[in-house]
């Protein structure tokens, strides 16, 4: 199948030779000249300019595959638009807020243009060599698409979630399920560290990921981590997010759900930034007030 | 090797058919006649006394394996030990507290008798197919018998943290982990039960276990309970535990540190069984208090 891809980033980049070896056309758009020419490199057609890139030929039904960050996707299906006609498909297979998956998708609906969430898990690694895609939109743009979608996954590692927005959706509740797992792992490790066992975390890792109930990919990254860097003295203990968990603990709160470990482990990503500690600061000056103890003066 | 097996449950059936099937030689004690039955029916020697269970060959260097409730620990090592001598070994592969397997490893060692702790995952299944262990007590005992850990491991799935207690330690901490992921992943599909999607379960944890970034054994293990029961009708939301969270989070209070997820996945398990709420019943009252807010009256 003929493929416009849009955005040629780490991702983009990776999914465009991975549709390539599996013999779709894909032309590739990104107004970063490297992007460009890293993938015409690798023998694929790539623009700067939405008129040669959206070229139609005849009968021509458009699929333009979008990888761009989650702020700028209606300002590029703005752009695109134009070009587009009835029963062309947009593919949003960013870290979108399903929320405006839906909108976005109610929007297009209106020209007749199928508006498909994709959500796409797996890393650099997963869109070059097999992904693990949450697909939304229409059933009828499912079908059309799903030889693409098996071609380009870990096999089993995709499937229609149910609806428009479904696939962003079900996306968001599995990265927060990984912030989750990730914590917990992060927190089994620290408790190591401050024992008194002087313990080796690669093979522990290692050890886990062979048979045991925790084994997972996630742990594997560990050891992966471990192997690079024994105690980790290499890195600062910060973690940023990319927003997917913030949503998740948003739809918690509109649904009247409890997810206590899902926002922990956000609220100890933003802890992990916090350099002024002011909720710190008013607790122990609230000690010295009732009990007198010592508070460490600022350097 | 000759295993003396203490405790033909589950886990320690399973382990001795897995030994028997790697050319060791098996002895198994329990005092249950059914247990005892149906390991003799696969051919392995079974006893409940312990005159005749553990007779001694010629130069023979006992191993004894235990695979028995943490609780009953100490009372077996009791019974045991007059029948043991100098450089005999006592594996514990049960759930014990380390702190219990390094003061059973220090008493034992004053009779020159080894003691090694082994923390045993991968459930039954990994018992008698391929366990995961993580193994302590001396260098020398782990040496003597890597060969047995090797044949009944799933391939690297075994190793030497470092140590006495040193493996009954890291499967505390692996269990701790595993509460705080299980906990994670079971907030994302509450999260999807509770929202406007209907989605198919099963199939969702198919996707992610494959090629996913949660893909792990757990979400496996959750695929296969949705295929069984696609909304878990059948069951209540009351979760058991057998106490590994509970040492690790005494752990955690007592080297000073921070262990929210894991903290909150426990605590989840102790509210999931709590019938009484009288926290929430503390609460209600004090909101009718200052606030005039209604309470629900005790039907």
């Amino acid at each position: 199948m003929r493929i416009h891809l849009i955005g040629l980033g780490k991702m983009g980049a990776n999914l465009a030779l991975n549709l390539k070896d599996h013999g779709h056309e894909v032309i590739g758009f990104d107004l970063n000249d490297s992007a460009r020419a890293e993938l015409t490199k690798q023998g694929i057609e790539t623009h700067d300019e939405l008129t040669t890139f959206l070229t139609r030929k005849k009968n021509d039904r458009f699929v333009v595959w979008l990888l761009v960050p989650d702020k700028i996707v209606d300002n590029v299906i703005d752009q695109i638009t134009p070009y587009l006609k009835e029963k062309d498909i947009i593919i949003d297979g960013g870290n979108s807020n399903y929320k405006k998956s839906l909108a976005r998708f109610e929007k297009l609906k209106e020209l007749d243009i199928e508006f498909v969430d994709v959500g796409t898990s797996g890393g650099t690694f997963g869109a070059r060599n097999g992904a693990c895609l949450m697909i939304g939109g229409t059933k009828e743009a499912y079908q059309y698409l799903e030889q693409v979608y098996k071609d380009i996954s870990v096999k089993d590692g995709f499937g229609y979630m149910g609806g428009p927005g479904a696939g962003h959706f079900v996306k968001m509740v599995h990265n927060g399920i990984e912030y989750g797992m990730m914590q917990a792992i992060g927190e089994g490790f620290e408790l190591m560290e401050k024992s008194p066992f002087d313990i080796d975390y690669a093979k522990v890792a290692d050890v886990w990921n062979n048979g045991s109930i925790i084994e997972s990919a996630l742990i594997n990254y560990t050891k992966n981590a471990f192997l690079k860097d024994a105690k980790l003295d290499e890195i600062e203990g910060r973690i940023d997010d990319s927003g997917e968990g913030k949503w998740m603990i948003q739809e918690a709160l509109d649904f009247g759900v409890a997810i206590p470990v899902i926002g922990a482990s956000l609220f100890t990503r933003y802890k992990s930034r916090d350099e002024e500690k002011f909720s710190e600061k008013v607790v122990a000056a609230m000690r010295r007030e009732f009990g007198g103890h010592a508070v460490y003066k600022k350097k």
